[in-house]
Parts: C-alpha cells; sequence; structure tokens
C-alpha cells in the first residue's frame, strides 16, 4: 500500500515515518504548503514524491491511500477530494469541523466502498485497549463515572479552542469503552489570553441512569497531567498516561450494602490493586497495521468514519453550551450514527 | 479559658485533645448524646463534666466558650444558645444549613461582643497560610484559575451531599486566598446510591475577569486525591495536600507575548519551580492559639462568622444549581457580607 | 494485665498509650528519670503511680508486665532485674549493646519462664506481615537479593551510631522474612558531624546460595527514603513505606531461559504487578495483643530473645567490620539461637 | 564534518542521527558486521557507504572522525586502528577494557594531534550539567556523599558485568561534579543467573576527609530507579533522571551547630526546596557539538581519553575487590591523569 501524507508539521512525520516502518506500506509522497516543511520531508525520505499542492498528491497514480495531518479547518475539502479520486483516508481529529461535513464523507466514502479512518490514536494504546478490555467484559459492573483531568502548559492553537485541542482525545476514549452515548453536553471554557480561543475547559457529558463524564482541559497548567479515573460499581480503575510503566491500575474497591432502610450507612470495600502489564508497541504502529488490513482485507475500522462524527458532533454541542454559558445541551444524534 | 465541647464523634476529640494541651486553655465539658462517645470522653477526660445534653453543658458556669462539632443540622440551635448564654463560639463548617441562620447567629454574637469564630481548619495549615502570602503579595501577579479534586473513598454523610462535606473545604480556602469574591455558581451532582445524597459533584465559581474556580469533589474514588492548581499570569502553584514534605510548588512559568496582531503565536516562560518550607504546626493547634487570642485580646477572627456565611451562600446556590441541572445561578450577596 | 513502663521519651507514650487502649491491658505505672517527662506522664494518665527510679517501678506488686523503653545502654540492667522481680518484658530493640548480654537475659527469663518479646515493631505491620507470608509460601521463589534504603533528616543519636538506630529495623524485618541467616557481614559507615556517632552507613550481608541483603542507612539525607526491593527467581517485590496505601507492590518478573550454551541471552518475562490490600491495624496495637496472648495462653513470642539476640549479633559484627574497614567479617553464631 | 559510524546495534544509530541531523557534520559511512544492520542502515540512509568491515571504513578518505560504539572489547583495536589512519575519534563508555589500553589511545592521539574524546553521554545532560555548575560554585559546601542507584529489569551483557554496564554511568558522573578523585574501591558483585557475568553490585568509592560515593547497580529489579542524592554541608541534592521535568532537587536542608561540648546535640536546618528548570536539548546533540567544536577549533574535550581512562581505571579496580571479596583496594593512579 502507497501511502501519500498531506500536511508535515507536528503529526505528519510520525503518520510518514510509522507508514516507512511498516513492511505493509511505504510512503510515496508527502505534501506541505511550507517549503521548510518540504525540504524536512526530502531530507528524511530524497527519494519520494514531494508536492506543495495536496491536488497534485491526491491525483497522483502511485498514491493507494491517503493520511491527512492538515489543521482542522482543510480536513473536509482534502478528504472529499482524496475520496471522488478513490483514495482509502486516515483523516487526523477531530474529524471535521461540522457533523453536517462529517456526514458528507461518511456517505461519499461508503458510496465508493473506501476504508475512511479517523486517526484517534489513543484508542490503539495498549493502555485504553486494556481498559476496553476490562469494561467490556464485565470487570468495573455498572459504570458511575469517567473523570479526566488532560492539563499542561502547551502549544496554544489560533483556530480551535482547548476543548476542541485537548478534550477531543477523551471523547474517542470514551467513544470506544463506555458503553453508552451522552445525552447531553454542559460546557464552561473561558480565554485568559486576549484574542486567542479558550485556554481552559471543563465539560460534563450526560448519560443514563446517573452515568457521568467530566473532563478537565486546560493550556495553561503549570505541569503536564493526564489522569483519568474511571468508577464502577465492583471495580474502579485509574489511569495515569504520565506514568512510565504502570499506566492502568485496577482497584477492588467500592460502596457495599448500604444499609437497610432504618440504618442508612454506607460500608466500604477495600480489595487489592492489580497492574496488568499492558501491550508497549506504539500507538500508531498497531493503529496503521489496522489500517492496512481493513483496507487490504475489508475488516471495518475500530474509529471509523461515525466515530470520528460523534466526536465531533459532542464537540459541536459543547461549544453551544459553552456560548449559552454552560447550560445542559441535549445531543441530538443524528439517524446514521 | 475553659471550654466546653459540645459533640465527640469524629472531630470533636481532636478540638478538646487540641484545648486540653494548649496551656492557655483547658477542657472542662464534653457533651454527646451518645453513651459509648461519653464513655470515650471519660476515659479520656475523667475529671471533666460530661453531659448527654448540650443545654446542660452550655448553662455551665465552669464554662468560658463553647466548641460544637455536632451534625450541621444542629449547629443553628445550639449555637444560638450558647451565644445567648454569653459563650464565646467556635463552630464547626458548614456554620449553618442556611444564610438566613447564619446572619442571625452572626447578629446575636455581635450584639453581645462575643467572639464568633468558623473552624476552617485547612485556612490554618502551613500550606494555605503560605499560599496567602504568596497570592496576597502579589507573587501570582492577576489569578487566572483555582482549580481543586478532592476526592477518596469515604465516609458517606447521610444528611448532606458530598458538596457540603468536601467543597466545603476548599470554599473557605478560596474564601482565604482568592482576592475576590465569586459572583455566580454552576453545580452538577449525581448519586449512585440509591437512597443517599449526592456522592460525585462538580462545582463552577465565576468571578468577574474571566476569573474562574472548579472543584471535583467525590466519595467514590478508589485513590485519595488533594490536589490544587492556582493559575496565575506570573506564576502558577500546584498544592498536593498528600504530598508528605513539598505541599506547595511554586512554578515561575507561564504564557508570554502572546504575539502581535499578524502572529497570533502564544509563547512560554519555562522558569524554575520552588517549594516554600512550610511551618507543620498543626493547624488545630495554630487556630485555637487565633481563637483564644481573639477572646482574650479582642482580635478579629480570620474564619470570623462572615466568612462561614459566604461559605455557605456558595453552598447554598451551589444546591440550587444541583436542583436546577447544573444552570448558572447568581449568587445574590446579603449586604452584611 | 498490668503493665508498668520504664522510659517516657519518644517510644515510651506510644507503647503506654497502646497498652492502655488494649481491652486486655491497663497502665499502672510509668518510670523516667527526667520531672518534665514524669509531669507529661502524669498529665495524660493522673491516676497512675510515676516513679523517678525504674527500680521502684519493679518493685511494685501492680506491674504484672514491664515495657522497656529507655536508651539501649540501660536495657540489660533495667530488663535483668524486671526479670529478677518475676515481669514478663517487652523491650525496645536494639535488645542490648551486646550479644553477651542477650543471652544472659534469655537464660534468666527462660528459667523463671517469663515471657521476653523483644519490640521488633515492623514485624508487626500489615506490610511486613504480608512480605513474609509471601516469602513463606513460595511466591517469590529462589530468593536472590533484599536491598534497603532508609534515610533522612533526623535524629542524630549520640550513644549510638545510625546502623544501630536505623539498621537495626532492616535487620529485624530480614530476621522475620528472609529464609535464612546471614553468614557474614561487611560495612562501611563514615561521621561528617565531628564527635558525633557514624551518620551514613552501608552494610551488606552474605547468605548461603550467592543470596545478598544490603542496607543504605543515612541520617544526612535531604528526604525521607523507605523503600526495600526483595528479588526472587519467580516475582520480586517492591515495599515502599512512605507510600499511604499501596506500601507492597508485588512483580510477576524476571529473567526467564538464559538460553543454551551457544546463544547466551537473558530473556525477561514482563507481567503484572499486585499490591495486596494490607491490615492498616497499628502495628504496635497487633504487636500487644500478641503480647499479652505470649503472658496468658503461653503461646511462644514471634520476636523472642533469639530473635533480639541475632539482630544484636548482626549489629556487633558490622561494628567490627566498619572498625575494619569494611572487611567481611564471618558471623559467629551462638550456639543457642 | 563527515563522521564515520563503526557499530550499529543499540547506540549506533543514536550516534548517526545526531551527526546527520547536526548542521555541522554528515554521515558518510557506517560499518556492522551484521548484514540485518547493515540494511537497516542502508535503509535510513540510502545514499552513504556501507561496510561489513570496520577497517574498510577506517581507510575511507571521505570520513574524517570515527564514532565507535562496537562492544567495548573491541575497542581498543578498532580505536588505533582510526587514530593511526588520522581520524578524530568519538568513543563509547567504557572506553577500553584495561587502563594500560586507554592510556595508549591518548598517546597515540596526542601525538598525532587528533580529537579523542569518550561518550560518557550524562555529563552532556542537562541535569548534570547544572549539578556539575552547583556544586563548582560552591553551592553545596563541602560535600560529604554521593550515592546512587540505578536499578532496572533489562539487558544483561554477556561479555560484561552489571558494573561494567551500568556503574560506569555513574563513574563518569563522579568524575565531572566530584571535586577530588577516589582513592579507594570497594565492591560486592552477585551472579544469579548461572553462568552469567554479576547482575547485582554495589560499589563504594573512598576519598579524602571522609567523602564516600556508593552505588547499586542491578539488572533484575522489578522497576526502573535512577536516583543519586549528593549530601554537601550546606545543601543537597535529590537527582531523579525519571522524573518527566523536576530531575534536580536542591534543598536547602542540613545539620547545623552541632552543640557544645556537653550537650552534644545535633539540630537541623529545614529550609527551601529549589528545582532549577534545566536545559532540555538531547545530551548527544549537545555532545556533538562540542564534538565538532573540539575537531574544528581545537577546543579541549570536557570528556577527553584521561576521563574515559579514570573511569576505566575504577571499573578495574572495582574488579579487582569483586574477586577479593570487597576488600577495599587502593586506586594506582597512573602519572599521566
Amino acid at each position: 500500500m502507497r501511502v501519500g501524507v498531506i500536511g508535515y508539521g507536528y503529526w505528519g512525520p510520525n503518520l510518514a515515518r510509522n507508514f516507512a516502518d511498516h513492511e505493509g506500506s511505504t510512503v510515496s509522497a508527502v505534501a506541505d504548503r511550507s517549503p521548510e516543511r518540504r525540504e524536512a520531508a526530502k531530507r528524511r525520505y530524497p527519494w519520494i514524491a514531494i508536492h506543495e499542492d495536496a491536488s497534485a498528491l491526491i491525483a497522483d497514480p502511485n498514491v493507494d491511500a491517503v493520511a491527512i495531518a492538515t489543521p482542522v479547518a482543510s480536513h473536509f475539502e482534502v478528504a472529499l477530494e482524496a475520496i471522488q479520486n478513490g483514495k482509502h483516508l486516515l483523516i487526523e481529529k477531530p474529524m471535521t469541523t461540522s457533523t453536517e461535513r462529517a456526514l458528507r464523507l461518511i456517505q461519499e466514502a461508503k458510496s465508493r466502498k473506501l476504508v475512511l479512518m479517523v486517526d484517534h490514536t489513543f484508542v490503539y494504546t495498549g493502555a485504553v485497549r486494556k481498559i476496553h478490555e476490562l469494561i467490556s467484559e464485565g470487570h468495573l459492573g455498572q459504570i458511575y463515572y469517567y473523570d479526566s483531568v488532560r492539563v499542561n502548559l502547551g502549544l496554544f492553537q489560533s483556530d480551535i479552542n482547548v476543548v476542541w485541542d485537548l478534550a477531543v482525545h477523551d471523547l474517542s476514549i470514551i467513544d470506544r469503552v463506555m458503553p453508552n452515548r451522552p445525552t447531553a453536553v454542559a460546557a464552561h471554557a473561558v480565554s485568559h489570553v486576549s484574542g486567542h480561543p479558550e485556554n481552559l475547559g471543563y465539560v460534563t457529558l450526560y448519560f443514563a441512569d446517573n452515568q457521568v463524564a467530566h473532563l478537565h482541559v486546560n493550556w495553561l497548567a503549570p505541569v503536564k497531567v493526564r489522569t483519568t479515573l474511571i468508577g464502577g460499581r465492583d471495580r474502579m480503575i485509574l489511569y495515569d498516561d504520565i506514568e512510565p510503566s504502570e499506566k492502568v491500575k485496577v482497584y477492588d474497591r467500592g460502596a457495599v450494602g448500604a444499609g437497610d432502610r432504618y440504618e442508612m450507612l454506607v460500608k466500604y470495600r477495600y480489595g487489592d490493586m492489580w497492574a496488568p502489564q499492558l501491550d508497549t508497541t506504539e500507538a500508531l504502529h498497531f493503529e496503521i497495521a489496522h489500517f492496512i488490513d481493513c483496507v487490504r482485507n475489508g475488516t471495518h475500522p475500530i474509529t471509523d468514519g461515525q466515530s470520528g462524527l460523534r466526536v465531533v458532533k459532542i464537540l459541536e454541542t459543547a461549544n453551544h453550551s459553552i456560548r449559552d454559558r454552560g447550560r445542559v445541551v441535549e445531543i441530538d444524534w443524528p439517524e446514521l450514527v
């Protein structure tokens, strides 16, 4: 499979390196508007085609699949052209700037029987794969909450706010591991640097049965934190992505026997903690193997267009809530999803 | 100063021990409705008066001041009686179940020139005293946000929800260290144990100038977390109350020079971290010395009735917001405060 | 059981409190040479006998058992007198200043059928009890090494060096959990504060079969560290006594299949980590219940005089090695042990 | 500067990448005996010369400098040939298997005025550069001790023991930051995997004035630890290389005023902790810039041949001590050093 990479800024080089290293694929072309980035790609892969224009890459008959790592605003246009030229597609997250556009891409890819996969990288990490396994096999029992803190001092984006930049990771994980879809969103976000998008955000997702998810994202925190708590009736998970080795800890703890009608005392169960050994394969390597398998064997992508669309739908609804001062906004799920 | 302690459950013994150990005070009486607790007090202080009834203790002429550590529902009645009997008062947090009642206590104590102090213990810790000093001396510059996580597997209360139980600590700290008062509150809270108060809550406080505070409180978390981030324009604080020695870390980091109109790039400043040595005196010992000083010398309490009232006002407003599904509710500050 | 506590300095109050709180015992007397300490004991236990002189306490017919928490230099004399007066004995660690004296105490207690127990407190912690269980049930397989770091900025002793002060804890744990006794000791220690005992020490214990134990003890470290690694062929333990909740972690890791004669490659096994829930009872409470059981029911103490003697023997041998510049010194185990 | 890299196993690719990326150098050739590794080098740098034999690379006139990353046993032979062919040299640590050979290389390079630099990478990290600065500027006062733990579950070597593999890092750091050279060594090491070199070692270095250094190295530990304590009279350092951001912490703590002749009490000073922001440049990038500067401008290398020799001398002496069961062995420093 010959892959063309469009966008060679922060993430594109990782995509290119993984496609180049994988035995099932090669990088045959790179496109980027910046001369410096094209120069960087040329130094690293002197033998491949380097384009200024995405359209030229898309038109290249030596390209079977396209990976799009441009700013989100251009995803739709580039992706649509790639699909219409018969290319399979791996597209950065968030998939598009609107659900409408995401739906259009899904339909176009479907009608041409092309693979459309969204690069929700975290879904392919050993940690999230293990969490998905634990939840789907019922080890946590009924899920009570999902709480994530994703903060650091970092990379203000000029075109999207911190929710679209950072919460997108958690939303893609939630989309994978939570048994239900959220029904409503409330979000608060503020900007502390004049003229820039919101750099601090809190997003609450409502589900059926009192299940709740909450995300804290922040570009102006003094330290890097990547901590997720998942509370279930039977067990609870602490997922710390900064931890070098024991990223996922499973606690056999909880509340038990809330007492009878007369003695409303809640008691606690304190059991062992267990940190399963995780697959340490680079997530992108694992993901690209899956993408190749989807193209070759017709396997359905785990992070398909619909998952991309669902994440965009929640981001869109969060933006509505932010503009409405944190009001709870119901998610109007489109039929296709 | 002879002190009577009303309520000898979880916190009362700590109050009694500290009043007993302090050279400026003695414990002269304890009251509790439970025979087991009265027995425990008798074993520990065989020589003092032990009462079943709070009123008997309050009537005791050998009691100069009363410390109230009963459930919050009874604070008002007991406190009012104590004030009306001319006793100085140290009262557990939250001060009362309503601002109306808090206001009444303030007025009664004021008219009798009695000390009314609320036991916002955290305010007297070495950590919070240092944070107050750093902020009030301007080391952080303009404050952007205050973000706290206070979760553990613990002690469900049957009469109050997790916001009243845990967020009260953060609200008392915020009341002390933040330069302004919040103007509005949005709060989400859910109960996962049928028939019990909410065990998981998220509270957002709005201030002027895009300042925001956010509290995450949870009785059903697998691990104990006590982490606060305070972001300022010039410096930021990480306050981790679990850390045995370096609880307060000050980071000389932030966003700088947000670029001109054409180059909207935010840059970052990465400077040193500094962990000031903190006073390790037990907070309650420090607080009780302050209480004795207030009674003896007419010093005004740091955590006076107004501070107790302000915290209750925010808790009350948070409850309104919870009942209204997280809607932002303006805080209607009473005139006195 | 009526207990007299001799020595009311740092540790004595803890012994007194635990004997007072336990339903199977009472504190009936305290002795200390210091008027301030006697005053402190009187404030806390106004109803008991307070002596200046240990002999007066020992002569008291209202004392069934004696707990000795004086400096180590006086242990022998006080203990001998107590035994000769028919008192059961709980004696602080290190048991004595020499093996000769330890042997004498053991023989005297034996001939009078009195309980002689050494207060190796760590042996009674939930953590060490769990480690003992794991090792004795074979979960670690053959033991390779025991490595401990026990350092802090703290309490220089004037009469004993850091090895006798801190390594005694590790030696008591090793005596409990390691399947064999060490055969030789090498120890290095230096003093950095003129006129004071050694404040930094490294002790290596040799066992049969290439088993080794190593202790790093230090009174002049900037931070407190209490970390022990125990390596076994099948599993390994990380025991961190500073950790608030997960003190003992068991790793299913190791070297496997060291390859054949031609391919001398060592491979590794990376399995899960598991942190068993530990009994959080205060160690001294657990230990005192055991002491009472020994006195009442003739149970043999886990930390009997022989264990105290073995620890003193290793400390003695370590001092020989230190004086001989770290030379490996064989341990000449006495016959009784 | 055109660089040839000999040895393309674990470390060689890092050397090649850094020489390729640096604007002052290019990679012009790679040599390795393994066909797979030659293939890997070819895939990555299709345009350069790939040799099976080191001699062919050394003979190449398009090579100005040679970086040697082969197993230590071959360092001497390859390095000597390179020097004799007029190539500047960057050589992996440990420099050679004996001081004799190290001396010979130093003399050969000196007589030909060639740069001979040893790749003591850690010396060029932001952390060690900061520690060197702090110590050399006197911030710690008189140094008391250097204590390092460097353990993990890892890469058994078949040709050298754990001391030569891991302690070499600490010895290179000690050579850089400690104000004096050690005068004697005592080392204990054991093998737990039959037929393999020692996998667990303890090395004690003696200096003048009661200064001591101690290294714990272990290939069979369940977790990775990289912690160094450096105690000085005025300040102390905790250097944790696993910490993502605050690797170096400086504590303003110590023992003070050891009391007068009669009151031999040691008191303590507890001051602030300070974590200086470190240069996060990749150490190898910084080091290679220095190597290029040495070749071009005649700057003397920080980690010159003598530093390589000193480290080998200590390793050699440690091996003597291990074979003599931990006896303290004086270091017989050669005159040149």
